[in-house]
């Protein structure tokens, strides 16, 4: 398929390359263009503009924040407007997906394909794709989301349908981490050590990564380099919470998370993984 | 190995059952005697007192809360003083286990084991124990746990640390679906039906029997007949909170969940599921 | 002095009423021309744009939100580039705050002067003013205070200092309710009267009108027709929660009443009164 | 009258004082009988057991916790049976209340009678008596609390209604001194100094002794020597925690400040003043 992808950070790069080696061809577009020199020597094409990367068929984006995704669909050369199906892997809040859906309804289409998964599952072409749009649209893009992850789930037709699934999916690691570290703390408090209790909890009825993998996290005190910063897991429970507000949804655990995360940011900086919220949890128990 | 067990409730009664199929030689003794019969007729030996269940190598207890072991083991002709190592599965609070502790120094000796698991996989064999205790007595009692278990974990050599571990667990299993019910709540406020965000979670990070199998009750709605009523989970949280206020531990989301609790059971009655939390959150959000 | 008003809601009606009274040389513009009408009948004059109300010594704005500042201050005819130095009144976000203070900074400067009150103070002119600004600036405004407000209290020369301070008030108030709604709710279930229990919070060291005001409308059910209805509570709860979060602060009771705030709205209509939220803390205890 | 009084601490010696000096013929018991020595010098007479000091009409107790209320009713030579009217001025919790109300009920009848008021209120009898039980019984005991209060509310004929409004009232202090601290760092966060925060607060609708005492304490940082220590602060916060359990009412501003209570002393150590919790705010914010 003739493919256009948009943003080429540490996520974005590696799914531009699996669609590159599942043998679509691509055109790619970063703000910064020496992000795609690999990509291009591999058989890319660079476009000189984000409309230039959404000539063909689909054009995906894969960008940071609502700013970014906002700039390069309603920037100068943006992609509003131009003939290719517009699907959007960022994580983002619901009404700019809202705007999005409304502002391509005419032309081209939306989808929201928001993903599941670090880096390292990027690279492996192992994320998971939860997708939300019209039935043909999301139908059109399923090699696409092959090449780049290990199952798509469509979670409905309304692409904002995708963004709360990633949101509260997302919201719920910060839960699970919440509450092992609590777990963790209360029984290193009574004599346990944190290795001894993250073997019982991923060898009964925790047994899945969102637990394993935190778990080591917390166990080995392990929060720089951050995998995901703090500050931005912070924004992606702000979207969650402005979600909530929006639809009157109470989340009391979410206030949980989002007060632990500005705790764990204000007491050990920007650069700490979202995972650090352990350490708001320890340091109130005087455990530092 | 001649061992008495104590307490044939749901759980005690597999456990017993299983020790006994295992062919170790069981006595046992439950306040209301009827509960033993078929135990009897398998070749189990009926006890007229705790002590008398106590004479032998070891003596387990499965009861309800700590008022009960307090009654088998402080009141008439209970197993205080008696020559049996004393193996105590109940989830009980931390004050109770350390008094037992110092109170079976001198004599038997004492192991805290509670488990994990529900009915079902009490009657399997199937159940998680965390033992806590001398090195010795656990080891002595790696037969027993087999019968009983799938896995034994050894978190400590002081059995208050098998304690804070079970209470620990047991609060991260209502952290969970707490979590869980605020995100399907957003997500079905935002067009989700509750069985696609269930599918998501499962199908990728969230894929542990906490999430399944109370990701299940929250999809069907189906708190009734309660397999873990309301009130005990609110009970097992209670202990919770006694030790993490004794450890001077801020446990955030154990105040929200024990706050869920008690709005469902005002709302729901006590005989309701303790995954009833969920509607709980569901009725703040004006979906009932 | 010759001031401009704009923005005549309920309050901002009262508190430009109170100007002229005080014989100040008022002109006025509102969205809607109409509610002027007696103003002008009493000797104000009507401006045909918000810059035309700002062409003189000071420019007072009374408006319901960001939006409406915004629109008043960057939008056609606004007052931005004016020669009147802008006295911002309503409840705003920090953001709006500094970037209004960056685009005033050049010509007109900018005070921000947020009031404590409600619609009865501000027509008997007993408004408590928060000011913070260049001190000349703030000193020039103080017969403009003076008639619109019972006591002013100056802050900070930055203005945003007086935007925290507002928030941090209005949330102290939620905060307020909450807690004796979660008392009340107490003492309620067991057998003391609302009225009872209020008697001796306002009898001993509870003797403040936030307590005495706001515990009339929890004893007597007194949430309709709103005096300040839920989601313009929830607006400004959202409004401090941005600060909170842009200066690292965590803040749990805030996450607390956010949440009542979203239960009573989802449960009670979006013209409940804000004091509503004693109706989430009886329906959580099935006391409806 | 005759009147027996049994608790010497610093509440309940001062109380004594002035019942002395209030011309009622005093008879005092206290654990160690030294505290007696300037009431006996003064015409008090030193009983030598609980019961002795309960043989006239009423007989008044001030103790710490449960445990020493038990111990002076339920111990050798306890009140119970005695003939006095038993007034219990602790803070203790319902089901105390509750089983202290069966237990006399047949013979000497039981008023509960907690109070609000510092240590150099009960000195200057300017205490706050919140009384609850059968009519006659209490409006016997006026001038008895005439002597050591500046006004007394009757809350119910149960004396479990006192207990109630008590530890509500208690919960009611924490949550304001909670939120003050944390309006006031989000404050201070934006420049504002936590004097000019209190000025505003105790200027306008905040004008009432708990914001402007704990407000000074926050303001200067004056938390030792405790006026009333964290500890027992959090012992008040777990009973209002116990009764809310009992009832079924979710109070989730309790469960913050019992976490906060619990991070103080773990913290800054169990000699603490309660409003230490601001300590706690202050350190998730990173401002310490």
């Amino acid at each position: 398929m003739k493919v256009g992808f948009i943003g080429l950070g540490q996520m974005g790069h590696a799914m531009a390359a699996n669609l590159l080696k599942a043998g679509h061809e691509l055109t790619v577009w970063n703000r910064s263009a020496d992000k795609a020199g690999d990509l291009v020597a591999a058989g890319a094409r660079l476009a000189a503009s984000p409309a230039e990367a959404a000539e063909d068929d689909v054009v995906m984006t894969m960008l940071a924040d609502d700013a970014a995704v906002e700039a390069v669909v309603y920037g100068e050369n943006g992609i509003l407007g131009a003939p290719a199906l517009h699907v959007s892997h960022s994580t983002i809040g619901v009404p700019l997906v809202e705007r999005l859906t409304r502002d391509h309804a005419a032309r081209s289409g939306f989808v929201a394909a928001p993903v599941f998964g670090r880096p390292p599952a990027a690279q492996a072409g192992k994320l998971f794709v939860v997708a939300a749009g019209a039935d043909e649209a999301v139908e059109r893009c399923a090699p696409l989301f092959e090449a780049v992850g290990q199952r798509t789930f469509q979670v409905g037709t309304t692409p904002s349908a995708a963004s709360v699934v990633k949101l509260g999916g997302n919201f719920m690691i910060m839960a699970a981490v919440e509450a092992m570290a609590e777990a963790m703390t209360l029984a290193e408090a009574g004599g346990v050590e944190r290795r001894a209790m993250l073997e019982v909890l991923t060898g009964t009825i925790f047994n899945a990564p969102v637990y394993s993998l935190y778990g080591e996290l917390l166990v080995e005190d392990r929060f720089r380099p951050a995998g995901f910063a703090a500050p931005l897991g912070l924004k992606d429970m702000n979207l969650a919470d402005a979600a909530a507000t929006a639809a009157r949804v109470s989340m009391p655990v979410l206030g949980v998370v989002r007060d632990q995360l500005r705790a764990a940011i204000a007491n050990h900086g920007p650069d700490v993984d979202w995972a650090g919220i352990a350490l708001s949890v320890r340091q109130a128990a005087g455990r530092t």
